[in-house]
């Protein structure tokens, strides 16, 4: 294998499949990064087993050479010293080529580095995936949907299943939903798909997050397949492979309160500021809990106690209160995760009694819901 | 005491005092900033015994109304607490008031906090530092002092005099040398005084590091008041003390080598960089260490070696190699971090075999230098 390649491009590529790559891997090679040389161009591939990331480098761009091949070939090189090293490079071109068995000579101007490689062979072969029933959605609004639910999978390994995303696919609509069993996050969108296919999946939220952070802000389309046991994400030279959570999702809407006996709608930023400073002294105390109180004449009063501390005491202005008298407690947060996931300047707060889950939504907005369950504090 | 104060000019003092506070002392009134006003403005306190701070908030400034005072008086507040909490206030303005006892009120909009304080008569008095025999530095280059020297100290308690930097002025010049006994730092700079006592005394290298960061990059003069056991660095609104490490440094005069075997000028940003790329690989072996070798025509060679990963090399052309051929090995870690102290695009480094210090010099500058011990290799 030998090549010469804009320093560039390698290391946008380098970077996008390290995220797929773990220093705490049991298997020795998938500390490495597997580097294919063909005529077409430069694969780089990266995985920890649950993640797989397949970044492509054609040889030409716009009639811009990229990579010039001088033999075809391929080697795993290991990760952090090569994506260090390709970052440091002191030109603008870098050579690559396996010298004797593994040596592999990385060089650029008077630089030359001589890596211990491994075979190839050796490395795992990608999930083959056919490109069936693809559905797509375009690098933003996908970006979106994850951030919007991806937080409020659980943490805990208890309920494994928790720790993913559930999405589900029927009538060009796909539903994103994340729990932790104590909140939960609802995001709808159109998807754009030529065939009737509906899917149920669960997608690990690590994979999401990984995939959100090499997306690019664009609104070309994601290609995304579905399997049996894993997902792919296609876009023009990235393959993101995830292997998908095994069991069945809770289902979640008789979790969902169809009416509400309280419904306060206020502006999001001055809301969330207010529970913002409200848990500076809950955080002290058990549960970061901040209570809601709604007053006369439009007004909510936000207020939290931590008895070694001091006390807060907030009152805010809403647009409207509509309903029951209403005193509640909970998380603030879970709140304010479920702000800043929501878009929108004005949100609505649907409470059925203190007891219940109450939900947050924008005013004017049915494609997102976020569920608070409150915490008993009377 | 009750004053009425605006919010930005109070969340920079927090700020400034903040850095002297420790969450992991054993004085618990410590972890509390002191606040007292009185008919000139509000002084804050910050204070972990070793170094206190104190900022000053005049009523009023360039014709700008800062504060007003209500009714004077003092109190000790959570510093933690308090410091988020005036980040975080609504509004431009924020009334701070004691109601009973050391409870106090923290008004800014509509939000209110009640915080408990603590008796502000408590609070250990600060070193009491007659203004004798001032000197004067701009602030800028005290900064630039700092930085070029308090890298050098030693880290370990060994030794502990080694983890201060070492101060001495004398005939209007101050020398500040740091040293962890593997390498040594020394910059001298001309003062301001009107005084002909001379001072021979260890800062901590912890101190230093915390008065740059709150000194502003500016020319104004910074007024330093040596005593016994402490030093008081004066600006427009800041009293910053420290106290001075117990003991008798080193004298270091006799490790600067006066000749030297071997003189290499080299540019020092591509030298810096060769040294990053070797060190890529030298990290995983033992010491970080990289070799230099001298070749024909000005040429210098660097390069490492770690068995396992592999190693590099790599050649500079420098400006000039003068005096005997040279083949030392050296830390790469204290090499980028004397580069990075130094100023200058160009450097001399002075050679005196392969076994004995050598010295970083900026070219056509005295006021500087950095010593490096070679590691033994062959």
């Amino acid at each position: 294998m030998k090549f010469v390649i804009q320093r560039d491009y390698l290391v946008r590529s380098v970077q996008d499949v390290m995220k797929a790559i773990s220093s705490r891997t049991t298997i020795p090679i998938l500390t490495g990064i597997k580097i294919t040389a063909t005529e077409q161009g430069i694969t780089l591939t990266g995985s920890d087993s649950d993640i797989s990331i397949e970044s492509f480098i054609p040889i030409e761009e716009e009639d811009k050479v990229i990579v010039e091949i001088l033999e075809p070939g391929s080697i795993v090189l290991p990760a952090r010293f090569f994506g260090e090293i390709v970052k440091k490079l002191p030109k603008e071109t870098v050579e690559i080529e396996i010298q004797n068995q593994f040596l592999t000579i990385i060089r650029s101007g008077k630089a030359e580095f001589n890596l211990n490689g491994l075979d190839a062979e050796e490395y795992p072969r990608l999930p083959q995936i056919k490109e069936e029933n693809v559905f797509k959605i375009p690098t933003d609004l996908l970006k979106t949907l994850i951030r919007q639910t991806v937080f409020a999978v659980s943490t805990s390994e208890t309920r494994p299943i928790l720790t993913g995303v559930n999405w589900k696919v029927e009538n060009n609509e796909l539903i994103c939903i994340a729990t932790d069993s104590h909140r939960l996050a609802l995001r709808k969108a159109k998807i754009e798909t030529e065939s009737e296919a509906s899917y149920n999946v669960v997608i690990p939220g690590k994979s999401l997050n990984e995939l959100s952070k090499i997306l690019d802000d664009t609104t070309e389309l994601v290609d995304i397949v579905i399997t049996e046991n894993q997902i792919l994400f296609k876009t023009k030279h990235l393959l993101f492979f995830s292997r998908l959570l095994e069991g069945n999702y809770p289902e979640t809407s008789r979790l969902i309160p169809a009416d509400s006996k309280t419904d306060v709608i206020v502006n999001a930023k001055e809301f969330f500021q207010a529970i913002d400073r409200a848990s500076l002294l809950a955080r002290e105390g058990r549960n970061n809990v901040v209570k809601l109180t709604t007053l006369q004449d439009g007004v909510i009063e936000i207020s939290s106690n931590s008895p070694e501390i001091g006390k807060v005491i907030e009152e805010i202005q809403s647009e409207s209160i509509t309903g029951e008298e209403l005193k509640i407690s909970f998380s603030a947060k879970y709140m304010m995760e479920a702000l800043k996931a929501l878009e929108g300047t004005e949100i609505k707060i649907s409470f059925t009694g203190a007891m219940r889950p109450f939900l947050i939504r924008p005013i004017n907005d049915e494609s997102m819901l976020q569920l608070i369950l409150p915490v008993r504090t009377y």
